[in-house]
């Protein structure tokens, strides 16, 4: 499986995912999901991945191929985040019709869902996610964040923390660790995290780590998390009965 | 929707869950999930359910309607919890099927899911998940709790605290937090909480509890608990861009 999460705060975007992906449990293999498409000082793009591989890899390989030709259609040419999501969606779209029925005659799915996030010059930075069947929800300062894959688990400390006045750093850091509740809850997500920071007006990644199981900072935060909610819960009210009340 | 944990630990069970019932967005109710069955000092059963309210409703009323008869079947017979979690799935499986085709055709399931835990004199207390097919799995040491309903945002905050030497109040606090958790997430999850703990070996109920949302004790495990998660997320490791490095 897999999780994604895009964070927007009035600072900036986060975008963080695993790099997990597997076809049935003895099929499992590491793919990062994260694409960056970056004209620094005119426009940025992180594009997050869930669902069939082959479609999201085309997708991408894709939208890679235009964004390399000057002249060519795609993430170089739109006018703002929202033309990007919608943009990303019809190719999308498209690319699964292309496969769809000869997936569907073997009962596999050939959909995928996107997040997609950035800035171009003259625009606001946005965040979208883009559905399989093409279309797109942003975020909004009411609903900050969008998931996609694996969603459950990591989405309370989202809950929790996230707010658009959060900073840049907070909501990473907010991004690892509702990624680290997710890869302790399923065993199909998994390391190395990929996170991105894009300050608004950078117009560029300005953040960007990738953090294998045994770093230092993803142990760090995996242990400094198991204490602090170890701690939070011996914190918690006791009932009547053991106040021997 | 519905959201029901079981806790077996060295020193007994606890039982916790919501009491929200939806039928649609449009057709919201309360129930309580919680079904107690007490001969003290011969046997104790708690039963929970999630699922189709008419099935679980059949169910729970046949159970009781033999268990107040001292020479009915089922619950005051059984010689052990696992031919108690046996009966259940039977019986629910049986009634699940009359009106299986009617609702087939209206596109309804009459599935339902059943957590039993409990105590003969003479066995061993065990906690049990009773799928809708009648089968049951059991817990164990190694997986000590139970879920039914929506399971997963309440499951991180069970893996890192329940243990088999958990104490029988940490436990139920741990099974409040989980469900707190899921109200949070989920609004087909909802209060008032029941809660029952069972202490091995006492073969009644020990301590049972209704928590309204009003409740002190219920908010103050809502507000330590978000307190508390602010504090341990505060403390984490910084990145090292932060620390001017």
């Amino acid at each position: 499986m897999t999780y994604c999460v895009g964070i927007k705060v009035n600072a900036g975007l986060v975008f963080a995912s695993d790099s997990r992906t597997n076809a049935g449990v003895d099929h499992i293999s590491t793919y990062s999901k994260m694409h960056v498409f970056e004209q620094p000082g005119e426009r940025v793009f992180v594009v997050l991945s869930a669902g069939n591989l082959a479609t999201s890899q085309a997708v991408i390989n894709a939208l890679r191929r235009e964004f390399n030709d000057p002249a060519g259609p795609g993430l170089r040419q739109v006018r703002d985040p929202f033309e990007a999501a919608d943009y990303l969606g019809k190719l999308s779209y498209r690319i699964q019709q292309e496969h769809a029925d000869a997936l569907a005659r073997s009962g596999v799915s050939a959909e995928a869902t996107f997040i997609i996030g950035g800035e171009v010059a003259g625009s606001t930075h946005e965040l979208c996610l883009v559905y399989a069947q093409g279309n797109y929800i942003s975020a909004t300062p009411e609903t900050p964040y969008l998931q996609i894959g694996e969603t459950k688990y990591g989405k309370p400390i989202l809950d929790r923390i996230i707010a658009p006045d959060t900073t840049l750093d907070d909501a990473a850091r907010c991004a690892l660790v509702s990624l680290d509740s997710t890869i302790r809850a399923n065993v199909s997500v998994g390391p190395p995290l990929d996170l991105a920071v894009c300050e608004a007006g950078a117009l560029r990644v300005t953040r960007r780590l990738t953090l294998a199981a045994d770093s230092p900072l993803y142990q760090g935060i995996q242990q400094g998390w198991n204490e602090g909610l170890k701690r939070a819960f011996l914190d918690l009210p006791r009932f009547d009965w053991e106040l021997g009340g």
